[in-house]
């Protein structure tokens, strides 16, 4: 028997959150004692770190342990019977965006696994999955939480569940959900001063690792849709996937064939005219325009695209790569609450996986 | 023995805080039928309502049953005496302002009653007993929970606890931490127009119900000074109280010995050209002048009074009586972490003391 206030961790991913939250929980194991946190399980899509009997896996230098192992990690199922058979409770940590470790969350929660992850495709997938998972989790009481699918590190989805489980009626969510679009349109349209050509901006966030390595996959709106899905259905939308409603892409027609992201981007310049339109007039009706979400609960309306902002609004004057998300409620009337900060990038998303990690050991523990 | 799954609920305090929060009790048990909750005991300053053999006080109609009453509450030693026997767990709601009450805490938490409050005296009084709360609570397991004691229902106790608990580094805490002086200040110093009359605009905010039934309980700066006491003690400062730094008062040498606050109201207007001449420095500048509360976490200093911002500082464009507040951190780099919206009301404030409360109860029950 494993002693009483024991927790196994099992991660899977060791990509750019994976490695920050690796070093968050080292240091939470190291400040807190109890529960005892013990590595159990460790993979990347090619390799795995464990022990049939349970064994701690060491944290220190755990990156290295597992480059250096020759464990390719088993089928998921077979993940899941190892972890459900623990001699104490086990946290699932996703740190991947594999829509194939989504998909296996209704049967980890069903053994009893809780799960905290940044990953969005289990949130914003198909609505049955998204039922799946609530369901399995109610029915065998094992936690799941996913603060980072939106905002990363900001407190986004615990403040809409908040609103939503102490009874206030969200009428209308709006924000800029993506570093990427606040960063190119903060560059293209600023409150102030001129502003670059569409084309040099993409190229320049690319080289300054604010796009994906594609960067199609930021300018598609597919990212802001996922996370629309997500907030939408924790406001009531059984909104059926993210692509059921309606998202513009900046991607031009023209250019949706291009077969390497380099090609797009030698491409994208002679279309810098159709963005400068758009941008002019805004500038005529004296505003400035942003790649936005919304979500109107009433009417039920999802919609991701470009949206004109008076010059003073708080979407306008967003800075670098920041976000910004304003819930409209009853309680809170006509002045919104908002949440605005950096959105993305290593540190910030695992601390909200290492936040509700926190949450779930204060449930379980 | 009580069934398996039911909390007890004990509330003190029925006044527009604890009114709001009874409302929203009533509908989160009809919502949520497990675990049960009980009212087990329910008073004022003067009346109390509870049955020695904790059989419920119903909810529906509780404020009238309580004004019917003719059971005085108890002294507090023996009501917690009367709680702890209890035949399940108890959730102590302190819905009042005072400070007997909140010196009761450590005696409850060590007794194993877990507390929610919005009552800013226990955590902004002497240092010491802040330590008595968190070692109670620490050795009993008794939960303690406050978002409202800061920005009212704004998750700003629990995104700078995330903070401090994931192991992030806060170097500065930033804002507007009063309803009432952010009203006052967006009237008299907007960043478009010319605002009113200093002693114009504090009668305006009494007449709109955003003042102290006496305003000097909001100018002499107090109120934020406790909030930004509490803050800096989450931060790591063993900040010793709400006088043991600078604290700017707004109220005239000359009035601070009216005895009344309407004696205070007439004589203010005499006193108008030094609040004009303050916000006259801070046009020249090109800037508005703001009441703002700030914690260096380096250099240990925290400070509350005036300051100048620029217009298009997210403190300088703030709306009616929002409350806005920023957290610098290691990890959010230049840019802070922001959360913004109403900072006082019954139903905000009730919301953040419910919200607490649903987070209680996903730990003890």
């Amino acid at each position: 028997m494993a002693a009483v206030n024991q927790v196994y961790i099992a991660i899977i991913g060791a990509g750019g959150v994976g490695k920050c939250f690796l070093s968050q929980l080292q240091a939470l194991a190291a400040r807190r004692p109890s529960p005892k946190l013990s590595l159990c399980y460790i993979s990347t899509s090619r390799k795995a770190l464990y022990n049939v009997d349970y064994s701690p896996v060491s944290l220190d230098g755990v990156t290295e342990s597992l480059a250096a192992s020759t464990q390719a990690p088993p089928p998921l199922p077979q993940v899941i019977d190892y972890l459900a058979s623990a001699p104490a409770k086990v946290i699932l940590v996703d740190n991947t965006s594999s829509q194939d470790v989504a998909d296996a969350y209704p049967l980890a929660l069903s053994r009893g696994l809780s799960i905290v992850t940044p990953n969005k495709k289990a949130f914003s997938g198909s609505y049955k999955l998204w039922q799946d998972i609530f369901t399995a989790s109610a029915t065998s009481g094992a936690k799941i939480y996913h603060e980072s699918s939106v905002g990363a590190g900001l407190p986004v989805i615990s403040t809409l569940k908040d609103l939503v489980d102490t009874g206030d009626k969200v009428t209308k969510i709006e924000g800029v959900f993506s570093g990427t679009m606040s960063f190119l349109f903060n560059s293209f349209a600023p409150t102030e001063g001129q502003g670059g050509k569409w084309s040099e901006e993409v190229k320049k966030a690319k080289a300054l690792g604010y796009t994906e390595p594609d960067p199609r996959d930021d300018l598609n709106g597919l990212d802001v849709a996922r996370k629309l899905t997500i907030l939408a259905r924790l406001a009531g939308l059984p909104v059926e996937s993210p692509t059921s409603f309606p998202v513009q892409s900046l991607i031009p027609k023209e250019l949706e064939a291009c077969s390497t992201g380099d090609e797009f981007l030698e491409k994208l310049p002679a279309f810098d005219q159709q963005m400068e339109d758009t941008k002019a007039a805004a500038e005529k009706a004296g505003k400035v325009v942003r790649f936005v979400g919304s979500i109107d609960v009433a009417t039920q309306q999802v919609k991701v695209g470009l949206e004109q902002f008076d010059r003073s609004h708080p979407i306008a004057s967003l800075k670098g790569s920041d976000n910004i998300i304003s819930f409209y409620t009853e309680r809170y009337g006509s002045n919104p609450l908002i949440i605005q900060g950096a959105g993305a990038g290593g540190d910030v998303t695992a601390m909200g996986v290492t936040g509700d990690l926190i949450k779930v050991l204060s449930q379980i523990a």
